[in-house]
């Protein structure tokens, strides 16, 4: 891919045409030795928002992303191993707790997380909120720990999928993230290299989502199970709602002590909810039969709970310090006025967390109110923590209060499972 | 501008907004200053060809172009300066008879002009070819040589409207050229900064201009006049055909040679036509009457020939050279059956002179035959000229020859006037 091969290829692009899976090889490839630079890719990038990309393009950028790193290989002959990826939400402790509920059931989950993006959490910030827990893994720890344990949860490493790396942050930076398969081929790309042979994917629809709209989220669901499928493996695609936050937790170690409780028995609401059906969609992945029966017994009798302590010791986490975490004194944020909560700013909370919580792993808010709930002024709606709490003193206004009841959003739009191809 | 209001610029062209003046204003500001870097301007320029651009975007992007430089003023007192620009075509020897011709007939003529690109030529290589000519002026040496000879050529300095070359240089690696607004506003900023007062713009349209299809030609000529009245001087445009080479003559050398011998009475053709059209475009300019018959006289009794001089003088051409300029022996280029003569491949006529030329000042090709010309198999369509005329010698290939008589394109598609707003 010289210059002017990749001029044509930007002129066909910007013209409405397609790029060959070789003309894809060649640009990823050329772009990480130099060959051809960040404006040239971030025209390109432009051309494909406008235009589109087909599958066939999508499946090229993807081969073209993963083989521009190291792969995670698992053997297939001892069992099917499974990941699970949310496209980024607030409260959302999905991961911290399907995954060792999941494995509690039999299933081997090796799942590589991010860290906090814009208003979202992230898995590995959350579980770093855990005394001595390291993520970072090499590619032998990550895969003897999910052989030993049954899961690991492991930052992605520089070394897995560099080219989209630095795609994303150059597609970051010139506004050319919101396309179907530049998102799908990012997300399915860094699953693959990961070695899993089945996925589930949550991708999150509602106004604090990256596709605000359900039916943008279910296209990115088919294309992503469309893309996983081309790859000879399994994905089950959820579009779940993320109008309000999802648990009643939001902030690094908050969540993880919502998680704790949740697998001693103590969940419930649309995050129990949420926990279960994906849980129950990994163990399924895994070629395992009777999935709900085999997560509410993990739930009752414990074994969740001891599979998560498991995970944490085998990481290094202090597990009698992971007992012990609580949240310290809240301040109260109160409705400005009495009704019904008709929305929340759930951006707005997710970005006071982070702030309350990178000073402090236990700052961050709890939820009192739910969509739908009806308030009286001056009631509680959530509380903040962490040494700088009062800055969540005005929070109140975070949430639309009013005379009419709303019914929330559904928990979960829809559940996709893909052909294998 | 800081990187994150060029996100919100970008984003906001991306899902078809307007930019305001203050944005292109500051988005090109940062962009000289290196705080924009290069792939968020290309990924803009790529969403500028999806979404277009407004009139009052062109205006600004033109404006903020203009203020990246030096520019030069012409005093109105002494008289009205015009400059003509040429989209660029192949065989057009418009600027060099137009410019003494209309400074014959008492117009001020400030041209700045460009060298060849792609299979284009360039005024100022052409005049280059002159021995001595020098093209590099200073602005003092060239407003004082308008004001003195009436006429001056030379070549566009780095110092005017810096932000164009880069953003050209940068647009035409990412493929993001063919937007109207860009085109428009990378043409005016650099006859603005120019200083020239009136202008006469010839937009090509044909199988070898920039802008093939006549109707996009329109749309340039018409975003042309428009911006040129928005910074309140006046302009005519005229859309011409760029099917077949303007003139006899593609070569620097040879070039000169029949613009010589046309202002010195032997002109003739499609050529002749054009350059009394846009010359009398240039002097109705200026103000001055019955523009039609000062040309007719200045060609008849030899003052254009003598202006032409005159500014060669000037520019230190050497004169006596100029006079004995001859193009040597030529190499037939026959046609390969007998018909008329349907199209020619003008875009590698244009080539081919360029590499004649680029070996011998005096290379190039001379035309025999035009578009709906009855030629024989054998007979002479062309010859080629300069040390390696040999590498011409398969271009009869050049030529499409069918037994259909056709019509030659018309000469003058349009020509349209600015109103001053």
């Amino acid at each position: 891919m010289d210059e002017h091969r990749m001029h044509r290829c930007i002129e066909r692009k910007r013209d409405g045409g397609e790029l060959s899976a070789d003309d894809w090889h060649g640009i990823i490839g050329a772009f990480m030795e130099g060959a051809v630079d960040e404006s040239q890719i971030a025209a390109l990038c432009m051309a494909c928002v406008w235009r589109g990309m087909s599958v066939e393009e999508t499946y090229a950028v993807t081969e073209a992303m993963v083989s521009s790193g190291a792969t995670i290989t698992f053997d297939p002959n001892r069992g099917t191993v499974v990941d699970k990826h949310s496209s980024g939400g607030v409260g959302d402790i999905v991961s911290l707790a399907a995954v060792p509920l999941a494995a509690a059931c039999g299933a081997h989950v090796a799942k590589l997380a991010g860290r906090a993006l814009g208003h979202t959490g992230g898995t590995i910030d959350k579980l770093e909120a855990i005394p001595g827990f390291n993520a970072t893994l090499s590619i032998e720890q990550f895969t003897q720990q999910v052989e030993r344990v049954g899961c690991a949860i492991a930052a992605q490493s520089d070394a897995i999928v560099p080219a989209d790396k630095r795609i994303y942050r150059l597609r970051d930076r010139t506004a050319t993230i919101p396309e179907l398969g530049l998102l799908a081929s990012s997300i399915v790309s860094k699953k693959i290299a990961g070695g899993a042979h089945a996925f589930v994917f949550d991708v999150k629809a509602g106004a604090a989502a990256f596709m605000q709209d359900p039916a943008k989220a279910h296209q990115l669901a088919a294309r992503l199970l469309e893309l996983v499928a081309r790859f000879g493996r399994r994905a089950i695609a959820f579009v779940t709602d993320m109008s309000e936050p999802l648990g009643r937790s939001i902030g690094t170690g908050l969540e993880v002590i919502e998680a704790r409780d949740l697998l001693r028995g103590a969940g419930e609401g649309r995050a129990l909810e949420l926990i279960v059906r994906i849980a129950e969609a990994m163990v399924e992945e895994c070629g395992l039969t009777d999935a709900p029966a085999r997560c509410a017994r993990a739930l009752a009798d414990g074994t969740a709970y001891t599979k998560f302590i498991e995970m944490v010791r085998a990481q290094h986490g202090d597990c009698a310090a992971l007992e012990s975490m609580h949240p310290g004194n809240g301040l109260e944020i109160r409705a400005n006025s009495s009704g019904y909560v008709q929305a929340m700013d759930v951006v707005r909370l997710g970005h006071t967390a982070r702030r309350l919580c990178a000073r402090d792993s236990m700052g961050g808010l709890r939820m009192t109110a739910r969509i739908g709930d009806r308030v009286e002024k001056g009631q509680a709606l959530a509380h903040a923590f962490g040494r700088s709490r009062e800055e969540a003193a005005h929070l109140g206004q975070a949430f639309a209060i009013g005379p009419a009841a709303v019914e929330p959003a559904p928990l979960i739009y829809e559940r996709s499972i893909s052909a294998i191809k």
